[in-house]
């Protein structure tokens, strides 16, 4: 497979499969989406998938969660022409920040942070991830942003497993992925088995 | 100061003072350059300011480090229409991979890698972080770029400090950054300060 190579036709989700199965065995993801930014075309299609249920709301900023977040984020954010604020796991930002404890996929307890100089009442703001899976990093994310008065205007990530916190996120904020229905299913799957054998991956 | 406002006139490094100093003390970075990227106007005219040494070269791929060379690294792919591939803190992906030991800023060692399936003799690489302070980091994945054949065309981050590292950097690597040569002295001198109460700063 020519990673680089753009295809001549290209149907919705040409690109998703250029993300990378695992090789490594049970101790990681089972995927990895992030080859896909290497080729230029799958990454500005990707893109503009996310944007697409958002073409007519106005948006002022973009956050993307620290680390994948960033890559897709600030593609997203760029390609709107808007800027980029980064929620980072805690520890990092030399500034006063608010914070929000959550269970990550692997169901570690974690923290993560915001500054607080630039969300504020009015704000509106579309945040993005690479992957959302049990949901409880962008339910942190979406939190830290709503207790800064800011509104959430959606959510977007390659894709959006049906797991609880996942069909939460999706009931409940405009959401936006990458996946057709067809395969949404294939997605939800993988999802299960690799609780099967928990703690078993690394994103 | 509004972070996300666009003032009339715009000069050479306007944005800079977007970056926000350490309010944390001496465990922290003395600023964080994050901020700069809220600000749409700010993150569009630094990616400016980094791709201008460049726009003579040919680049067809570029790669950001782990994590905050992610959001720069990712919104100048995206401005030049070129992919984007992450060189990553180990341990993250679940493909094969090169790894490269380091010593990153705080002199902690540490191993970078990036994906086997991607980098090839003849592909041109711009690689982005956002600081290069002791230069460890960038050198790692410049070593990781150039192990699986591809060529370095540069080297392009906010700032690049008079370290060790960073003046090798320099010397060796066609590079670009965002500070005028008045304000140099003064990131040195922080440079060197931090190091004073040494290991006192995470980026």
């Amino acid at each position: 497979m020519d990673v680089l190579a753009v295809p001549g036709e290209r149907g919705r989700g040409w690109y998703l499969p250029l993300m990378a199965p695992n090789t490594k065995g049970k101790n990681f993801a089972w995927l990895d989406p992030s080859r896909l930014y290497c080729n230029h075309q799958a990454l500005s299609d990707c893109v503009k998938d996310l944007l697409q249920p958002f073409q007519n709301e106005s948006i002022d900023l973009v956050a993307g969660i620290d680390a994948m977040g960033f890559i897709l984020g600030s593609a997203v954010a760029t390609t709107l022409g808007k800027g980029f604020l980064a929620i980072r796991k805690a520890g990092h930002l030399c500034v006063q920040t608010e914070s929000q404890p959550y269970s990550d996929y692997s169901g570690r307890e974690k923290l993560m942070e915001v500054r607080l100089d630039v969300l504020k009442p009015g704000l509106r703001v579309l945040i993005v991830d690479q992957w959302i899976e049990t949901g409880g990093t962008m339910r942190a994310a979406i939190s830290l942003v709503e207790k800064l008065g800011a509104t959430v205007v959606g959510v977007a990530a390659v894709a959006i497993e049906n797991s609880e916190g996942g069909r939460w996120i999706k009931e409940n904020y405009r959401c936006s992925h990458c996946i057709p229905e067809e395969l949404q299913a294939q997605i939800d799957q993988q999802y299960l088995e690799s609780f099967k054998s928990f703690p078993s991956h690394a994103q």
